[in-house]
C-alpha cells in the first residue's frame, strides 16, 4: 500500500527548510527554549488549533493570520511561557514577537507563525526572547531538525522527529515534522506541538483539508489524560520546492501525499503517548464492525483513555472486563452480544461472553508487547469488534502509572 | 429554604418499609452479599439505569418491568457476581432469582425488581442466592437498614444510609436512600447502585420526571475515574404510607419532595465520592453564570474529573491554572476574559487573568478543607464563574492518589 520510506533529517528532510533552535534563557533550567523554522520561500499554511475556551495568545494570533492568508514563511516557537490567560497583553507580545523576527529575516509580520507552551498566565520574556532573535536566525540550517526539536521540548523525555519521502513521477517529495507532548512535571504546562513541513505544491483549501482529516485520525486521537491544553497547535507548511505539479484536487497524488501527511501526524502521535507522564507502555487501540469511523473513533479513544484500562495495563493484567465496559460507555449504539475483545492474538470475549484464555501467557504478552510499526518501543494491542460495519479506527495511549500521579501531585506551585 | 429535617433509619425511616441483609454465600469473603428492600403495600416505582451498550442482565430485567408496570413492592440485590455479559444464561438466573423471591414472598414475580454488583463475567451463584432468600425475608424489619446498607456493598469503605423528614400539612412524610460506590479492588467491580424509599403519595410520571431531574443534580455529577459500569441503578419507590394527598402535578408540595429528593440524591452521590478508590478528601465543584444549567453541569462535571485537577489536590497544591485549563475544554461556549476562579475563599483568577493571592495560606485550606454540610468529611470547594448567564450547576469528585493507581493495578485477574 504504502510506497514511501523513512528517511533522516525531520522537518528539513523536504527541500527549501532550514531550522534552529537555542538557548535564549526563557527557562530557568538553561535549556534550549526558542525554534525557528523557516521556508525559503512562500509555504501554503494549514493549522489545527485547541478548541478550549481558554486560548493562549499564539493560538488566537495564528488563527486569525490564516484566516487572512493562508501561507507563511516562519514558524517561531517558544518553550519557556505559555502566554496563555495573560490577556491584552500576551496579545501584544505576540504581536511583538513576529514583528522582532520580521525584521531580522526581512519578511512581512504577516508571514510568520507562532506557537508557545510553558507555563499558563506566564507573559514571555520579551527581552530575552527578542535578544535570541538575532542568533536564531544566524543558526538556521538545513540541518537544524535536531536543534529545533528539542528547543520546542518542555518536560518531554525525547524530541520527536519524523520524515517519509516518496516519489512523484521522477521526483521525489518529502514530508516532515517534529512535535512535543504534554509533560507537566512543571504545573500548568499541558500542550501538545506539531510542525510539518512538505515540499509539495498543493492547494490551500486541499492542504487544510487533508491536515483536519490527518489530525482526526492522529492527534485527535491520542489521549494521555484527557486534558486537553489552553495551547495545542499543529500547524503543517507545503512550499512546493519539489517542483513536483501542483496538487488542486483528491486523486492519486493527493490521496498518497495525505497518506504520507496522516503517517507523519500518525507517528509523531504515537511518540506523544508513549512519553506520556509516567507511561511505561504505548496502548494502541483497534475498533472494527463500527456504523462509520466516527463511531470507531469514540468507541477506541474512550477505552484508550480508560483509567481503569490504563491501570490494569499498568498493572500487566489481562483485564477484559473493563474493556468491555469502557466501550459500552462510549456513546456508541451496538449489540453486546456480537462484542469481541482481543489482547495481542489472545481472543478474550467473544458473542459478548468471556472467554477462557491462557492467563499466564496473556501476562507475558503484557509484560513484553510486540514491536511497533515506527515505534521500537513496547506497544500494547486492543482489538475490539462491536459488529460487522465497515467503520473502523485506531486511538493511542498509555499505561496510568504511579509516577503520573507523582509527577502531577508532588509538585507545588 | 429546605425544612426538613435529617433523621435516622435510611431506607426503613419511611412508613410500609422493611429491609434486610444477610450472608448468603455469594462472596468468598463471606462478609453480607444478600440485600432486600420490601414495601408492604405496591408502591410506585422508577429507576434511572446505566446508558452502557454492556449491561447487566438485571439492568435489563428492571427496565422490561417498570415499563410494563411502574410499580413494585421489593427490591433483591446481590453483592457477588455482577451478572453482566453473562448471555442468555444470565438473563435465566435473573429470572428465577425473582420467582424464588416472589415464592417466599407470596407475591407475583412482576412486583419484584432486581439489581447485581460484583465480577463482570460471573454468573449468579443460584444454589446459594436460592437457599439464603428465607433466612433473607425472615430477617425483614424495620430496622433492618443497616444490615442492607452494608450488604450491598462490595470494596465501600463505609456504608452510605440517609433519611429526610418533612411535614405536609401536619404529617409527616420521609424519604430515605442507601447507595453503593464504585469500588474496584477487585477486578471489574465498578457499580453505582442506590435504593430509594418514599413514603409519600404521587403519580407514576411525576415520581419518574423527580428522579431523573434529582439524578441528573446529582448521581450524573459525580465522578470518581470517569468510568460508567455495566449495572449502574437507582431505584426509588414511593409507597403513599403517609397518607398524605396524592400528589399528581408540580406544585408548593411537589416541590418540596423533589427537594428532599434531590437531596438525599446529592448526599448519597457526596458519599460515593469522599469513598472513592484512594481518595483522601471530597471535591465540589460549584459552577455559576452559564447560559443554563446543562451548561454549567458540563464544566462542573469537566473540571471534577480532570485527572491534572485530581493530581494537584492530592498534592495539596493551589494550581488555578489546571483548573482554568479544565473549564475550557468543557465544550461550553464562554469569554476567557470573565473568567473567574475561587479556591475556598481565595481568590486565584479573575477576568481571565492570574491573581496574586496568599499560597501558603491556601495551601493550609487544602491541607484541612472545611467540613460540608451533610458530610462531615474533609470537602475541598472550588468555584467558578464564567460569565453572567443564570445557568449554576455542582459536581462531585475526589482527588486522585497513589492508592487508586495501586488498587487498580496490583490486583491481577
Amino acid at each position: 500500500m504504502s510506497d514511501w520510506k523513512v528517511i533522516e533529517g525531520g522537518v528539513t528532510a523536504p527541500r527549501g527548510y532550514r531550522a534552529s533552535g537555542i538557548t535564549a534563557g526563557l527557562k530557568l533550567s538553561g535549556l534550549p527554549d526558542l525554534a525557528l523554522i523557516v521556508s525559503d520561500v512562500d509555504a501554503i499554511a494549514a493549522g489545527v488549533f485547541t478548541t478550549s475556551q481558554v486560548r493562549a495568545a499564539c493560538v488566537d494570533y495564528c488563527r486569525q493570520q490564516l484566516q487572512a492568508k493562508p501561507s507563511a514563511k516562519a514558524i517561531l516557537c517558544n518553550s519557556g511561557q505559555a502566554n496563555a490567560a495573560t490577556g491584552e497583553a500576551g496579545w501584544t507580545d505576540a504581536v511583538e514577537s513576529a514583528q522582532a523576527l520580521a525584521a531580522v529575516l526581512n519578511i512581512a509580520p504577516e508571514s510568520i507563525l507562532l506557537a508557545s507552551t510553558g507555563v499558563i498566565g506566564q507573559r514571555i520574556k520579551m527581552d530575552a526572547l527578542k535578544a535570541g532573535i538575532p542568533k536564531l536566525v544566524a543558526e538556521l540550517s538545513e540541518t537544524g531538525n535536531q536543534a529545533a526539536s528539542k528547543a520546542i521540548m518542555t518536560t518531554d523525555l525525547v524530541p520527536k522527529t519524523i520524515a517519509l519521502e516518496t516519489q512523484f513521477g521522477d521526483r521525489p517529495v518529502r514530508i516532515g515534522g517534529i512535535c512535543k507532548g504534554s509533560g507537566m512535571i512543571h504545573p500548568n504546562m499541558a500542550t501538545m506541538l506539531a510542525f510539518v513541513t512538505c515540499d509539495a505544491a498543493v492547494s490551500p483549501p486541499l492542504w487544510q483539508e487533508m491536515l483536519t482529516r490527518a489530525t482526526n485520525r492522529s492527534f485527535n486521537q491520542v489521549t494521555v489524560d484527557g486534558d486537553t491544553s489552553t495551547n495545542d497547535s499543529l500547524i503543517a507548511l507545503a512550499n512546493g520546492a519539489s517542483r513536483t505539479p501542483a496538487i488542486t484536487a483528491m486523486g492519486p497524488e493527493a490521496e498518497k501525499l495525505e497518506g504520507m501527511l496522516t503517517a507523519v501526524c500518525e507517528y509523531l502521535a504515537k511518540a506523544i503517548a508513549r512519553d506520556g507522564e509516567g507511561a511505561t507502555c504505548l496502548i494502541e487501540v483497534q475498533v472494527s464492525g463500527a456504523e462509520d469511523e466516527a463511531s470507531a473513533s469514540k468507541v477506541a479513544k474512550t477505552i484508550v483513555g480508560s483509567s481503569l484500562v490504563k491501570s490494569a495495563i499498568f498493572g500487566r493484567d489481562p483485564n477484559w472486563g473493563r474493556i468491555a465496559a469502557a466501550a459500552g460507555r462510549a456513546g456508541v449504539h451496538f449489540d453486546q452480544n456480537h462484542l469481541e475483545i482481543k489482547l495481542g492474538d489472545f481472543l478474550l470475549m467473544q458473542y459478548g461472553q468471556p472467554l477462557a484464555f491462557d492467563r499466564n501467557a496473556a501476562n507475558e504478552y503484557l509484560k513484553k508487547a510486540p514491536t511497533g510499526e515506527y515505534l521500537k518501543e513496547d506497544t500494547v494491542l486492543i482489538s475490539v469488534q462491536i459488529g460487522n460495519g465497515p467503520g473502523t479506527s485506531k486511538a493511542w495511549g498509555c499505561d496510568l502509572s504511579y509516577d503520573y500521579v507523582k509527577i502531577n501531585a508532588e509538585y507545588t506551585t
